[in-house]
């Protein structure tokens, strides 16, 4: 434990290194924008029935932001920097708010199309991860794992919906 | 109390109902935007030194996240929508990631510049919703008093890299 | 701070405190009345759905007597005197259980009523403390908040139910 | 464990029930006056003597909400309705503000009035439910045991006025 | 206090304690069996209204756990056996999970069924231990307190289907 | 409610109440002595094996004491005195330290008729309550379970002592 | 929000802000009079009575500390200096000890004195913030609050020790 | 992240996910069948030795029922279905109560043989997750991590035992 | 630190250790008692003065039980014995139930004398204690700061009383 | 125990009892003042570095207001008075507001001076009670220990300032 | 489930059950000398700034605590014995308290020295693991991800050193 | 108070304040060392009577390393420095593991034997601080009656083995 250079897994391995610090900034962009989505269409919506939809978002605000915070915080340890605030660029066009506040299947459907795109990009990461960097790659399999349950659940609401013809 | 027309206050002006919806739409584009900067900012600094306004703007992030949640659950309560994220257009060019991460005096300035901005914003929102909406103006002074007290402690930490000549 | 007598504000106008007195008496009358209603309300209904109504006026049986209590401690403090059982007289005539158990959109435009009525009345107060009695105003005020809020979410419960054409 | 009709007890029992609920709800009312009066009582009284008048009545307000919340549960899983504020009047004439704020004997006197009742009238709802329905029996001793050590305590306040020639 | 032999109830009643002991074995299957049936149940049924009834049965996977632990206590004390996993034979037949997961009404009767089942049981054990065992009879009435609830709510879900004529 | 005597139960009838004061003062001294017995022999006994004793002991100590509480408040409550110090008179021969501190057998046996007399004795009372006074009878039988249950689990302790000839 | 100067109210206006700081340093030097004046009080009294009267201001001690502190933060906030020890001079004549340590009277005179000067002086404050400085307007109103109700308190004291010929 | 069909790993691979269903559901009875054990076994044995191995047994009910309640909602997330009580069958023919409750050493060696079985069957669950579903795989290293520590606990138990020639 | 035998402080002085432990074995006499007479007189007096001194006595029940248990864990540490319930003797005969339940004095006056002596014997124990054994007089010392602080307590209530020639 | 004169230590002791407390109102106004000058400098200095600072007083606040309530509260204890405000006089100048208000090498001078008094001023007292009463020598000796490491810990900050040339 | 020998993976494989034994026991060793340097380096320096660095490494002492306890556990459940204390030898040179107690630079390069040499070493173990023992190496992941973290945060304090020309 | 140089106790003892420093370090490495030993013999040792031993030594790591850090804190105040891991040099011979794992005996004389080298060595620095250093002193004899009641305890467990001829 004496001589002066060794060798300490992915941050001796600087190009795959710079290719999962880009990976995990996307996914820090993906986490920032649900934040958004989540707070605009658990405040929107109206009725009974959405109670259960807005509580079920608002309580996800909170996960999604820490998600964010240990995407940031991995990324800083991986010797890259967290992007501005001029960086980011909306992609959620399904999650915006719907003409009537009382759509809910249109949310439903958008939190789906989120959570999908968030399951089938952090499979890529993992991917990649494989046998690099074991830390990275355990982060993500549990936030995976959050979405997975999420999309799920959604699954179950927009299935109840179309049950009844309303969707 | 048996009469079915009331006059209700704030509820019964839609003219400056809307203007308020308005008013607290920036402010809340604001405060979602403050989130990010201070995410990334806090993340990305290195330093002894740092780890004061590291742990300052962290503790922050949830501060102004409870924020915008307090402007989108009014805009709802004042029969408005809260917008969805390709609203979103970033204003804070001065909060952005510096070149060098210790380069502790850009992010200062960055958040004294954003504190006042919000100082300016809320200043305005409080005076027009004098004698018009008393629990709007409640609401945003209790903000504006956090918004205040955060500024000035970043002004003091100004003065103390000017009087080193650092600033 | 040494001569007996003193101007402080509304203790020493006994003309506009007597008034604030009594529109006090009436504020915690309305509370008193609405603890009753939705112990009942929230009792009484049947229902999958209502599982979210009865939930939610349980919830606000302690927060309405918590308002009382606010009243009644300032009548108080204002030189008043708290009236007993026997001056109470029932005004909520549509929040008295329906025939029907399960008609939720009865107690749905029951609760408006009702925060309508406080709103309403609310307003009136704070308009009258302007200038007077700052603290009165000012915990009138933080009740307003509450009351509109609540207000908001069961117009949302009732558009959703006029939307599927039950009320 | 397969028949579809089956012996359970007092809610095969329509007449004996439908009497329970009218005690019960006799009783509903008793704990909400209640409710007003400690309300009231514990707001009004002046002096250090009566501080621990006020903190003992005032704790107390919970405990009879508590006992009047447990009625109305008992009622609807008797398939009773709880009655509305419409039904209220009031009986505790004892129990008004007296004339004059520091009369404290006349506040001891009734609640030691009001508990009796209360005794009383929960010993004929045991009697009562001897052999017919154990559950609301079990439930009304526990809460006579409340009462009866509330009595007990305003017993002894009275005596040492007694002992002073003040009552 | 001196004498080596005394009568101490129910522990030298040999004969009472051992039908009492068969008794409560019997309860200990059914509460088994009740916590199986509300994991599954509460685990598959999908859909927004499904919410609510999935929250009910799991937060009472935890209650009639505990009465299971309770009868296995109370067995012990009486000098009983707790059987083992060989000695359980499923009964709920009308808890097994339906074909269709959105088939709510399925599960609903499923639970009426079962908690009719536990309340009549409770009710003859009550019976038999009247002036024999006050402490199982104790026991016994409060768990039966918490199934008259727990059916009672699900006798009101049902009640709603039916409006809607959907059961 | 309104004539000034009434019939309160226990309250109402001097010679049964006096009966059960009675019993309650043995009883509190029983308790109260079990409390000095449990003191000394939790903290007397050593070995690691006697180390489940001690803590079992030592955490009956709070208990018995609170049984002690609740015998003194229903004497205050039936109009009796709690005794002083002067009128004890130590009873458990049985529950002196050991000339030995390594003999468990000697204080388990100990505890077993502690608890056994605690038992029959309560019983007793149980018995002289039914149908004078509910609020004691439930105030003992739950007092009874504790000590049911204590006794078993000595027992239990006792046999494994015999299966290894130890007692 | 890009221009470098702006209008930040209170900020701004240089003249009024001096003023209010000279406002608070006399408001904050009343505090810190006062929690030296109720240690010495809370401590030095006796008698049963007087429990009362020391738990109460001792209670106090934090709550008065609390206002000292949220004065101190804002004339730093407001660019002013908060003064050292030196610049304090004692006013309160009228709480230092009695001769006798059981004169509550005494104390109970000298507290409302105290109050009194801080709900007249806190009055001015609030008249002049008007229009100039809502966040410190509101928080010396929330502290206006205490002292009403504090002073409230007292005088219902007094009254008592009058009625009874003491005062 | 804008097209319909995604690539979502084990979500996608129909084969794949039903093998896996088939592996949870039988490791689902397991741990049901164990809580049923553990609750037996904990409460009949006696002796002071033997309060260790209670208490490890009751803490393990909860830690094993919740081991079901993940196996039971991973299952429900893989599209497959919770089996309902009839579907059980008991196998742990080692955890039925011993002849005589005394005997520790049966529980010991039937404690081990369940958690071996254990053991080895998650092994098989990780070993065929491999690359395919690194979510289930996540979740049973963390139970199989749990159970090799109970094993170990036991298995030191039984070698004290035998040490003492009593296995 | 390797030779067999070492000076370990009083451990080693046989003389003084089983000095210090009858001194030991009366305080803990004391201090049982004194938790009998606190019970009774806490229980056992009446009128609204008297709730400072009966919840004043009912806090110290649980202390003075703690300095018992400390007493008796010394004893224990230092190879004594703690002494059976049959070596108790009764000695606060101030402090028996008086006969009038509101002859206050008469217990304040029985408290002040059991402090007294405590007061004085644990100076004694203190003094013999110094340079022989520290962690002894350390502890006594801080029971010694507690029972001087009650009695003051005591005399100032006493006080009252005399001046208002009560006593 | 039963002589109506007994030796109870200091509180016999009439002259050095008046000796102590004359050192111990001494040691109040020394923690009171030092409270005045921690909010003052607490509040007023700007800076990074200084953030540390502000931190450690603004908690220490707290500590000393203790330390005073502790003095007064054995003042009392030995028959003394606590003195009013008018008898302070402030001694600190050399903790005055410095000119420059991120003077921060001012302040720690000052905290240190401030310390090393009231180790001075302890010691003495720790020295006078030797021998003659233990509880205060106790107390004090408690807070000479907070303290001595408070002085130590602000000269390691002044070193630093003076390795850097800047003290 | 019911053959007696199964494999079981790891605890079968004798050879690399060995080996990594051998490797946690180095791990083992390693973060004990980590407790002892991280609790005399955050005694030791003095300095403002240091206060980051001292509360940072006082916060680790118990995080590395818990990491050689983890270690310690596994240890012995794969069948090693945990070394005792004559087996340490000490190997962190670079972090013996250094001559000038302000000589932060020391320190910082003394933590990252020993982070390194750790993440180095973790490294290792996870790839020996690959394949054999999922439950260690989950474990070692886990550990891995809090040095890493460690490590980069005194990297950022050394580049801001650097950056001052101080390191 | 204002005189430049001023006499603090032990502070401006030279001589005596690094005799203090040095007993405080040894003691400082007993402490340390004894957490090894802890760790190592409480995850060791194997079999249900060792599960007592077992707790008891895992509790106590967390205690004595609470005591080595006092230890370190009181050298770093009186101006020595804490030493780093190159000085450790373990003494504890008799805490080594032993060749079989259950040899329990052997662990509970080595407990005893490195609580008495405590005991006695903490005697000795007690003694030299007696009139030089009462901060010291007062943190030791807390920390010595930790010592004292653990050695006890132990010799109890080894009472108990030699009864049983196992040692």
């Amino acid at each position: 434990m004496t001589e002066p250079k060794r060798s300490t897994g992915i941050l001796d391995d600087t190009e795959a290194r710079e290719k999962i610090v880009g990976l995990l900034t996307k996914a820090y962009w993906m986490e920032i924008e649900t934040v958004m989505s989540y707070i605009a269409n658990s405040t929107n919506v109206d009725g009974v029935r959405a109670q259960e939809i807005k509580e079920s978002l608002a309580g996800d605000v909170q996960e999604e932001l820490g998600h964010a915070q240990q995407f940031a915080a991995r990324i800083k340890e991986l010797y890259g920097v967290v992007p501005g605030s001029l960086d980011f660029s909306a992609e959620q066009s399904y999650l915006q708010p719907p003409d009537e506040q009382t759509d809910i299947v249109h949310i439903i459907k958008g939190v789906i199309e989120a959570e999908s795109g968030a399951v089938e990009y952090y499979n890529q990461i993992i991917e990649f991860c494989e046998g690099k960097d074991p830390v990275t790659q355990d982060m993500v399999i549990a936030i995976l794992a959050d979405e997975e349950g999420h999309r799920r659940l959604f699954e179950g609401f927009l299935r109840e919906y179309k049950a009844e013809g309303l969707a």
